[in-house]
Parts: C-alpha cells; sequence; structure tokens
C-alpha cells in the first residue's frame, strides 16, 4: 500500500485505488476540486476571495494547466483524483474516474480547502471530534449568512457543527484559527438560532449529531458552501471531485497552518 | 475640513482635496488602487492570492464597477482618488485627476491593503515608526525571493525596513498579524543578508533608514511588489493611485484587523 500523496496519485491514476480518501497519506493536505471554463473563473476566484471562510483557496493552476504548482507540483488533476463529478448548467451528468478528455486550455483547476486538516489539528490536540467517533459524517446546516456575491455566483455559507464539552471551545478556536486554508476558526459556537439553525437534530447534510450533557455546538464554514454556489450558478461546465474522493496534496497539515508570529528574529 | 470618509471623497471629487491622503481620515483604511482591463484582471487577482503578504487584497469591484461594495459601497474610484497615474505597455504615461473617460465595462479595479494601516497600530501600542518620527519615506528593497508567478505576473518580492529596539520586535510582530490585509507580521527580522539586502543605507526606494545602537532591522512585505510586477508584465493599460495619493475607504482600521480566535461563544 503506498503511503507517500506522490505513490497514491500514482496508484488512482492506475485505478489501485478507487474509494474514498479518508485516511490516506496521513499528514498531508487533501482538497476539494473545481474545474471550470475560463469565461467562469474569474467570478469564482472573486467568489472565494470574498468568502474566504467557506472557500479557502489552497491553490489555483493557470488556464490549461492541471499540475498546482504549489501544492503538488507535477501531479495531474485529470486523472489523480479518485472520482469526478460532472455537472453541466448545474445538473450533476456523470460520475467518472478520468476527465483527460473533458479538460482543455480553456480549464481553470481550484484546490479548496477540507475540513479533514483541521480535525487531525483538533484530534492532535486533544479535542475529540464526535462523528468521527461515531464513524459518521459530520452535520451540516444551511445558515442565514449570506456569502457576498461575485458575478454568478451567490448563496447561503453552509455550516458544520462539531458538539464538544465548553471547555474545549477556547482550545479547538485556538487549534483551528492557524489553519486559513482550511475553514480556520469556527464562526461560531452556542446558540445554533444565531445562525437561523432551528433544530439541530435537522440536518441539511451529513448525519444528525449527538450532544451530550453540557456539551456546545460549535459551527465551522463549510465546503458545501461553494459547491451550492456553484449549482445555483449553472455554468456551462464544472468539474469537481466526488464527496470523499479527494485530491491529496503533498503539502503537509502543518504547512497549511500559519504560524502566530510569522515574523520571529533570525 | 471633512473628516469622514464619505466626505473627504466627495472633496477629492470636487477638487477641494487634491494633495496627499496621509493623515486624512484618521483610524480609516487606505487602500492602493490597481486598475486593469478584464483580459488581464484574472491573471493579476492570481498573482495577489498566490502573494498574498505583499499583494493583500481588501477589495476587487466586478468587472466595469467603480464601486467597492465592502469596502466603500457607493463611492467612485474614477474620481475619488486625489491623483491617478496611467500605464500603458509598462510604461507611465499621464497623471490625472479623474480617469472616467478611460474606465470602461471592461475594468477591474483592485484595492490592495497599504501599510499605513498597520503603521497606526504600531504607534497606537507603543512602537515607535522611524521614518515617521523623521518625515522621511519608508526604506524599500528589492528582496532576493522571487513572488510565486500567475501569467503575466511575476518578480521579486518588495520589502519595506522599519527598525525598533530589539525588545520591542516581538511586540511589532504581534500587533501586524492580525492585519493580513495590510501586509500582516513582518516577513524577516534582523540580518538584511537573509532578503539578499547588503547595504542598508542602499535603499532602492524611499529613504534611507537611520537605526541606532541596539536596533534591529525589521522587514515587511511591501506593496511596491505589485507595482514592479505591473510595470514587468506590461498590460496594455493599468490604472493606479499616485504615490501617497490613495483611496480612503469606509473601513475602519480595526475592521481589517482578525481576532486572534473568530471563534468565541455567544
Amino acid at each position: 500500500m503506498p503511503t507517500t500523496p506522490k505513490d497514491i496519485r500514482a496508484a488512482i491514476e492506475e485505478g489501485a485505488i478507487r474509494g474514498q480518501t479518508s485516511g490516506l497519506a496521513p499528514g498531508f493536505v487533501q482538497a476539494n476540486l473545481v474545474m471550470l471554463p475560463m469565461a467562469d473563473a474569474f467570478d469564482f476566484l472573486l467568489f472565494c476571495q470574498r468568502n474566504e471562510k467557506p472557500c479557502p483557496v489552497i491553490d489555483v493552476c493557470e488556464p490549461g494547466s492541471y499540475s498546482p504548482s504549489w501544492a503538488a507540483p507535477g501531479a495531474d488533476l485529470r486523472t489523480q483524483v479518485p472520482k469526478y463529478r460532472v455537472h453541466r448548467r448545474g445538473e450533476l451528468c456523470e460520475e467518472r474516474d478520468d476527465i483527460r478528455e473533458l479538460f482543455s486550455d480553456d480549464m481553470v483547476s481550484f484546490l479548496l480547502g477540507c475540513s479533514f486538516t483541521f480535525e487531525s489539528a483538533l484530534l492532535a490536540r486533544g479535542v475529540p471530534v464526535r462523528h468521527i467517533e461515531l464513524g459518521r459524517n459530520v452535520p451540516m446546516y444551511v445558515s442565514d449568512r449570506e456569502c457576498r456575491p461575485a458575478g454568478i455566483f451567490s448563496g447561503p455559507m453552509v455550516v458544520s457543527m462539531r458538539p464538544m464539552p465548553a471547555e474545549l471551545v477556547d482550545t479547538a478556536a485556538r487549534v483551528t484559527a492557524p489553519f486559513r486554508k482550511a475553514h480556520g476558526a469556527p464562526i461560531h459556537a452556542g446558540d445554533p438560532a444565531a445562525l437561523g439553525i432551528r433544530d439541530l437534530m435537522r440536518v441539511d447534510f451529513g448525519d444528525p449529531p449527538e450532544l451530550r450533557a453540557g456539551e456546545v455546538p460549535v459551527f465551522w464554514a463549510c465546503g458545501v458552501t461553494p459547491q451550492m454556489a456553484l449549482r445555483r450558478a449553472k455554468p456551462e461546465l464544472v468539474i469537481t471531485h466526488a464527496p470523499g474522493h479527494m485530491f491529496i496534496t503533498d503539502l503537509r497539515d502543518e504547512e497549511l497552518a500559519e504560524a502566530p508570529h510569522p515574523g520571529g528574529q533570525s
């Protein structure tokens, strides 16, 4: 079983790995993939710039390039994701394991940060992550906060929720804040109504949560936000990873975190 | 004398204020302006995304819009900067105080963060800023660090330098780090050779520094970086503010800073 990102990507390309990527290449950043024709790429980049918490940009390729020069130089984004989804005018059309024949000089590829990165950091710092313990999907909700629109892209911010004992909330915020390129610090902790969420058990995506006595719901901006904006905007063509089938970068988790004082003497 | 950003911008539009903006609307963010035709705007936005410390994006208007919807809704970027510079194919062609006739539906306007913002924060927290005390320009140097290129844009990172007693370096880093949209924390403190700078007295831009006994040179990424990249890329047309003649936004300095723990309970 390969363990380096490069070897895993090669195994994916050869078809030896086809499933979800959770747990592969521990310690390395996994990313959401969005590919768009150039005509819509400026609007989407602007949407990400304006809504950094739900849409954190890790890397963007030049138009026509399929190698992310920072996140995974030399990789091939057309073949090294285990499963792709092809959307046309907002509708999911097909799933594929290779999108070479859909790719053109006109396509722009975005890698967006994902919560795997900060969840690893939480676990490493002793903050339990309930849905992982339970082997479920994280509960997600459409909040009443609107994203700042950009061109054809708009929509509500989707949030994910992780319950935890009140005394761990500060730690969770401190641990995740430096991971700005993976949704960063929570956007809210406490009363769900502050985000327009009436009933935590009625999730919009994922599985319902399990809250225990004395626990506080903690909300992070969620990567489903740009997916909703893409669906609503209905661009001619969008290619994404299939849920859970992420692109594995060469970046170590800690490279995505920012030191609290990047200055420092030397 | 008007004091609110809106009134100052109106006075600029009417020609009642024509000079440098330093000291106007204290407490409000001033920004660098870059306007480009859409053909080059994606590359430039990508260059900024890849080089956030020297090119921190505060706001970007939709193509053809001249009102920054976050930084100054309703403002007019075509008339409310006291002096503009028009560059064609990399050459400075003229200075103007109104660029309405050059603006078109195709133009994209960028507002980039500037060091005024973090210098105010330094002063407020008791970190003296030498060049301000001396009434000089900040010393700037072309470093040996290359920016990550994006399309037609590339070039070295330019840095500004502020000397300070060694015991204030940590404070300076801590105070400026949250101002990510205004160059953030220093990129280096100490030996200039680490940035390829041989002689601090030989500045590339601005005025030579005055270092006193026991002082450490502290370096920040500088907004001259995107200007050099623009000059080198030679786009058909670029409109910028003239040096020191900034755009005054409605944002308060503290709005540009990020709370260290944006989570927090409520």
